[in-house]
């Protein structure tokens, strides 16, 4: 059996300075990943043969990243029945408005997990992507739990950062 | 050469008392009409092959009604370079306000031509494909002329009316 | 090692109509199923309690639906690293956009995966949570791929009627 | 018969840089265009006066560019029976979406075929004055085609460009 | 010098139940009123000639009522320097948002004197006329006071009803 | 009897970059005007006083400035009832929707005449007062025509300055 | 010294049906309640005058209720450095965003605290006042953990009785 | 009995350029304040302890403030029965409308007290603070008013100074 990868789409290369987040997420863990440039409505034959094969070569998780009307994510979707992430880019004058409505608002049959808008969003679908696959191997559940708290503790420390701040003004 | 007819594709049956709207307005110009219930997320290879079978045989233009996420008018708009009229549907909680963003906030090279949200949008896609249509049929466009001139005589009988409902009260 | 089971939390009771869809989906794959009416704001304790319990017991998805300032599934997200999947519900005279801006916009490092307002949103919720169990059954993968056939065919099978019905009119 | 040539209205010159993205295009494509600041509030007489002359002289598309209150395609609409597209430009505090609902949510037998709100609005607008033409000339079907595989491998030149990319890294 | 009259004008016959609450307050205080059915799009020649035609007999305020992409208000803006008001009617799924922004975000040097959405901005454009009027007419700028303090009155009235009805619960 | 002027009110003096458009316009007709910084909330007896004071001596047209929550037109058009024209300032990260919502939407028996959001709302406000005044003065409604005329001449020249740079590129 | 009592005003008495719940939860506590029909816009003086003597005997907290452009909070936050609650009415076709804006949005230096659009808003208002006023009251602090916990107990009661209702299907 | 103070929270470090005005009202009248870095979804554990600890040691008054899909202030709301305070903070693409919808649609029975978006909201919620605090401290009454009257003769000058300005140009 193929080994689970993560596929990372996006709709045009400029969205790769907010995409990376996710990318940067998977690569702490050890995950592999595949990223690629490809468009729903430019390359539609392009994507729809990269999912397809990319399913069959044992991707577990798709992320798809797109702004406007953001189709991508459904695209996918609609093309293999793997869990789809879609992160809404904050492209254009709507900033990402109309990405959000576009990525959620799927119709009943075709789920599409969508995240917020944006850089935050692109690292939430790398962690989403991560909790998933996690399910599977009891060591990357493991390092999320450790993770966790070292955000956690990166907050508590920030606190104590600011308690020094306030002290000394 | 075959010869030109419009396919309106839309979502969902339960679409179609809004879509009728395009139907009729088409019919009463004796424009040759394809009604087809398709669905970008779940029938993409019915759709895909209906959308490359449709424009061979000589559709000119292509009306796509959906709601939601609506992705429909994008899909189609990605297969072939005819005129693609999106109407966005009102269904579900927001109103349509989803599905006006998703289907007119395309990316640069693949234009949607949006009209208005429901069952007005509708009627406008009819119109809309007339236009475009006539530019190849001066009868047509005489046509259009005098419906427009209708028009124009109902709503000022529609004014007369008022004038002696006024009067009357 | 417990056995997976997806368990569906609600912030309201009222919210079961919308909520079921997702339990009709589960139910339809013999997924097994907890459902609880925990609010974020009124239980919180016991909100947290079932959240850390379940977990425990062999939780593998966590679907929290909840209206207005939906916090139900970042709360749910912020106490397992389990995937949790968000869906917003049209309470209230906004229509669900406060619970969807409420679900989706989560900081990075807790994602929530969200899916769309109300009963079309339960129902991607109960196919996602399939989604995601299925990457560790290969049969439940044959099955989801069989019903999305099924849904296809329906489909086809609603245009066919669809043309009768133009046929005959 | 007049030659058929595209007329290109905006509401105010300093729209001009969104606006000329769909003059790129259709000079791409060797179709004649005309560019004309003309706005509907504040040179009625002059809107009309060019519309109606325009279409006599064989304009086959109108192209309108109006931001905020953005009534120029619509009253461009209600003068002629030729295809009209509306594209909303973001000026203003909203972004351009007042612009959108004000071109976009015409009444039934007035159609005004919307694209994406600004620059990305203005190249699609000249991509489906495009379309519409060609209709008519088999050549710039081929055209579009050829134009569209262009772009498409430009989308998997950058996708290639970007593997590159994550490589060195 | 032609006599002062107010001019409503209203895109859609079916806008007159909402449309008639300007009227009721311009007869309650004995202002001339014409009432016409005249739609932006579908007759813009007879509006046109409509607005220039009152303005010359003496009208001294317009009221134009519209919905959706509410371009009515405008239109008779452009033709006219005196005074316009807008009432956006809130038909088709937005609920007056976009008649709102159509009819108030309007470009520099063609003011709209924009009311309140629907019946509560109807009622508001017949006293936003009457202030108008006003200032050339002591008389009517007593009854104007009168009357405010005659709502006042009712107010305070509505409150000891309501005071009695909490004393007797 | 006290000669005609304008109270033009702000909430802030730092909307007096945005505001002194509708200044600028009325000194260009030699209106008389007053520019008071009053807030309704910080200050809201001097408000009352002001405006009341400014009434009784003969202020003919309130024009009150005010961003986010703006109560300002509506506490002016509660204390009077000279017609009181609202411009919704973008101040704070709504960019003025908030201000527009606040204004427009008034109740019943208090009308607030809105005009646009920002800098074309504050020049659209001094063109309604000249337009309200000039109904009293036919030399200023010969001013108001001319005027109008220049503007349309402006928009025509930049038209031309717009062929010539075009030919030339 | 004055005992203290909590003053609810409302813009109309239509509104009374909503603003009821924040009654009912102060009587249920025994806190002094006055109610009043009060509009900012209609009767400011009366207004005025009831704030300022409200003030003086002794009123702790003021719950302000309205639609629309929703003014009557601030313009008691104007009036009292008492803390103010603002309830957004969802009255109008915008559904109460207008009034959430026009209440929440304030400038810096007048506050109000403002909470859910319509009933829930009311009734959490009414809760607001109380854990104001429970500041000074140790009693009423044991009567709200009490109350609290028993609505803790009602959302468990209401999940049992779904579990019996799921047993049972 | 514990002195009572002001705690303030953030939902991450990066806000408190935004929060610091709370702290800066507060200081000014001489309210003991905490300041804590807590995020509601990443330190959970740690936001509950501190919000059951501070309560018990006196906390009179709970600040909270958070971006996009603000936890918070509804978390802290449902810890406690002080009143607490929320901030929606203007952090990501959406501006703070996705935190203001977040923060204020709390459900009925556990209130937040909302203020504006960003810096005016923190201002405010240092004043609302103060007011809670005020109605068991004469004194600070009395400073609140002082300061009002400050903040009003403050705008005043600011109106004397647009006097001249204006004078002189």
């Amino acid at each position: 059996m193929a080994k689970p990868f993560v596929a990372i789409l996006m709709g045009s290369d400029s969205d790769f300075p907010k995409v990376e987040a996710a990318l940067n997420v998977l690569e702490k863990f050890d995950i592999p990943v595949e990223v690629r440039v490809h468009s729903a409505h430019r390359t539609p034959d392009a994507t729809h043969h990269y999912v397809k094969d990319a399913d069959q070569r044992g991707c577990a998780v798709f992320i798809a990243c797109a702004g406007m009307a953001a189709h991508l994510a459904g695209v996918v979707a609609s093309l293999t029945i793997k869990p789809v992430i879609g992160v809404p880019i904050d492209a254009g004058p709507l900033d990402g408005m109309d990405a959000l409505l576009s990525t959620s608002q799927m119709p009943g049959g075709i789920p599409v997990a969508t995240v917020a808008i944006g850089k935050a969003g692109a690292k939430n679908a790398g962690y989403l992507a991560l909790q998933i696959i996690a399910l599977q191997y009891a060591e990357l559940q493991k390092a999320l739990l450790e993770d966790r708290k070292n955000n956690a503790a990166e907050v508590l420390e920030k606190n104590q950062a600011l308690q020094e701040k306030l002290q000394a003004r």
